[in-house]
């Protein structure tokens, strides 16, 4: 049985898987808002931002709570950093998904991606959802070395984002600039979303002991 | 005379403004290599986020030293956490100016940016940089309020942000998809490092006790 300062610190790191799925769920959501013009779930997954960012604040104000009760050694302190900056690149992350479903209701009864692009943009979504779910699996195992693989994973997306470039830079683009400048920043989004989910393992690294920091490239 | 522990402590802040004239020096430069195509300036940008990157490392283990020591009462451990996050959000506004520097690297010896659009980025350059400057003297200050007037500056640059999409997507453009979709992304890279800047002095009302959080929006 583990005394209550470690009950408190396990319960900060299920609370960060917790927020976690809600901000996998607003991603997968914004994106089928996105690709089906649908207004109802972009709505929803913009009004859920409120759920998210609270659940946040409560999981810091845990894990600063347990700062200050200053009877933890070195390792402890290191998991409660970790845990903050976790629950910031997840908040980045749900602000991410908010993005995406706010370009579904603006475009709202049109579509933001050409029927062309919806492909790669659903590779997008689904490569950096694995991100994700791999990092959930790092923090839930507390598994140092799953930075590396999901980096790999990272390399994926980023074969997709170019490819969304080249489509838009190859001189045969016909849905005007708005839509490239939409796509673009779509990219962009999905990018950054997959960004922090990597640097959510790399804080499961630097909480072994493995790396000094964790921050998102 | 301070103790020991204090005097660290104040080093860690005194730090953080290093790292933001660091930080700081690089957008400029950065912008003047987009805007006057200068390669050279570019690669110095590029090349200098080495020293950016190990500072911030240095300022981050000061700080978890001084969480580690123990002996830190709330207030020190919020001083901390704070700037724990400003030197992350600091990390950050040196990437955005990588970036900046990376398309004048790229798109070198031609320009990024079409004549008629090198006012309004210089304007958003200088808006950011006014908002990095007023965080720094909030930093200094230990100014909790400084975060409200700096919100204010920022939507200046939103608004500069606003008519730059406006241009781009008014149905006159004439330089192709390509330099649109990298105007875009400049204008959201400098609204990021703003936004990174009034996180900075977000943290520090956070540390006042005058906000719970202080994550850039």
């Amino acid at each position: 049985m583990r005394e209550p300062f470690h009950r408190e610190l396990d319960l900060v790191l299920t609370q960060l898987i917790d927020l976690l799925v809600l901000v996998r769920s607003a991603m997968s959501e914004a994106t089928i808002a996105l690709l089906d013009a649908d207004l109802t779930l972009a709505e929803q997954v913009i009004a859920g931002e409120a759920e998210i960012d609270a659940y946040r604040h409560a999981v810091d104000d845990r894990a600063l709570r347990l700062l200050a009760r200053q009877q933890s050694v070195a390792t402890d302190l290191r998991t409660i950093v970790a845990a903050l900056r976790m629950s910031s690149d997840l908040y980045r992350m749900g602000r991410l998904a908010r993005h995406v479903a706010e370009m579904a209701r603006e475009a709202h009864p049109a579509r933001v991606v050409p029927a062309e692009l919806r492909t790669v943009v659903s590779l997008m979504s689904e490569a950096g959802q694995r991100i994700v779910v791999g990092a959930g699996q790092a923090i839930t195992a507390r598994d140092p070395d799953a930075a590396v693989d999901l980096e790999k994973a990272d390399d994926e997306l980023d074969r997709l984002h170019d490819n969304l470039y080249r489509r838009l830079y190859d001189g045969t683009w016909e849905y005007g600039t708005e839509a490239a400048v939409e796509a673009a920043l779509i990219g962009r989004y999905y990018e950054r979303y997959a960004d922090h989910a990597v640097a959510l393992a790399r804080h499961i690294a630097f909480l072994a002991g493995k790396v000094d920091q964790g921050a998102p490239a």
